[in-house]
């Protein structure tokens, strides 16, 4: 696989962005901690680790992209190395960060505790289950195994977006008025988000050039991680300082 | 491209200091959060957060600089290696950082809320078109696109000045006559050191010879970054603390 200069640059710039944003809305969400109800913190602290562990998994990723591509001239080509580029970290990170980004939404909810119980043992194993499907999927050369795997992983994440959908609609009646429209927005950005990452992994079977689709796949992925960690969090605080407020 | 081994040190040297007086403004104004009003304290966590952002990326680029160029001898010149110097970090960091600097400016201000969201939704979207329209004539070679794309950056870039001249000017009636000082001194600030950046932009294009202009444009963006975020952000912190003891 060989990746032109500007695609590389490219591709570089977007993961910086995307450690230097989860990075720092994690720092941000820490320090923001006294402003908002002790009630509310946990869910603050749930959306800083999200965007710390990212943060992290995104320093590795630039560091394998480093090692797995070298220039072959000034302001040539990048050509795979012997140690490659380790896609899989992606995949160690949703399994960590996506349970932690439903836990947060329940929480900062503040649904009363069966009904967030109920919630979490129906949302966080099929979380896990998604990502686990879809693993293998990732990493099969050939489109007919990818495309098996990718069905059998996008039952769980049907299943998550209904759960979410209809549990999320339920509790806006309990909500004051701007918070409802706050969680409404939450929806829709959590819908929206996540489901750019079923397309980008999608994008190597749309027939598209190894080299247009690699750099397509990470970039929809990072854009998408940013938009469903930091953003998504971000929105959170947002409700949280909302509800505090209302609360008060 | 070649740089001298003076050269090089140079602008080594001023990546340094960037990146120092970036870290240190950071963590200065994280500690210093207890000595204003509550309400204030949203402009210096964001004051921090851009400059904890551009240390990030000043990290970065020392790095870039340091692999993309190599001396021939002991004291000798530094030639470009095929790594290459990552030019377009600062449009990354700028992309983050420009519209929390807006953000941290409204939030001292502490103006109704409608008014906040107005003029955040006027501002945020024009400083994103700005640095997205600049970044293409930043990496272009030519001295044509350079001043098309320069061209078109600078109508956004106009419509800020004009939105914060404006507003500014409007909030002075409503603030202290010792913070109203401060903050024409702020605005004064903004706009000194934001017209540095289009003017490192275009040393290439006055007939400078390339190594001379590299040296100049990075430079010029070094200490106008220092100045627009770092200053900028100890003025925001001076008026957060008379703010605070006026309102007390
Ligand atoms: C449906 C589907 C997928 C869904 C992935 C999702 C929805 C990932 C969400 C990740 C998030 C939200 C990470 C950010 O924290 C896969 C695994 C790509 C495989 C193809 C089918
Ligand atoms: C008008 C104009 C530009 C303006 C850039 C500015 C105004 C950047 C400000 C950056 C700041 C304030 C960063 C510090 O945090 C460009 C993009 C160079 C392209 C040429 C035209």
């Amino acid at each position: 696989e060989t990746l032109s200069n500007g695609q590389f640059q490219t591709v570089y710039n977007v993961f910086s962005f995307a450690l230097a944003s989860m990075l720092f809305t994690a720092l941000f969400l820490l320090v923001s901690q006294g402003r908002v109800l002790p009630r509310y913190r946990q869910a603050l602290v749930v959306s800083a680790t999200v965007c710390g562990i990212a943060a992290y998994h995104y320093f590795r990723i630039i560091n394998s992209f480093n090692e797995g591509f070298a220039p072959t001239a000034i302001g040539g080509d990048y050509t795979l190395t012997p140690f490659g580029f380790n896609e899989a970290y992606r995949y160690v990170d949703w399994l960590l960060t996506v349970p932690l980004l439903l836990l947060e939404t329940i929480a900062v909810l503040a649904l009363p505790r069966a009904t967030r119980a109920s919630l979490l043992t129906k949302l966080i194993p099929a979380s896990v289950l998604m990502i686990a499907l879809g693993y293998p999927g990732e990493v099969a050369i050939d489109t007919l195994p990818k495309m098996l795997w990718g069905a059998a992983s996008t039952i769980p994440f049907l299943y998550i977006l209904y759960v979410l959908f209809v549990e999320l609609t339920k509790s806006l009646g309990r909500q004051p008025a701007e918070v409802a429209a706050s969680v409404k927005r939450l929806r829709i950005l959590l819908i929206a988000t996540w489901g750019v990452y079923p397309i980008s992994y999608l994008f190597p079977v749309f027939g598209l050039d190894g080299a247009d689709a690699f750099v397509l796949r990470q970039v929809g992925y990072s854009v998408a991680d940013v938009l469903a960690k930091c953003l998504y969090g971000l929105v959170i605080y947002k409700i949280a300082r909302m509800k505090s407020a209302a609360d008060d």
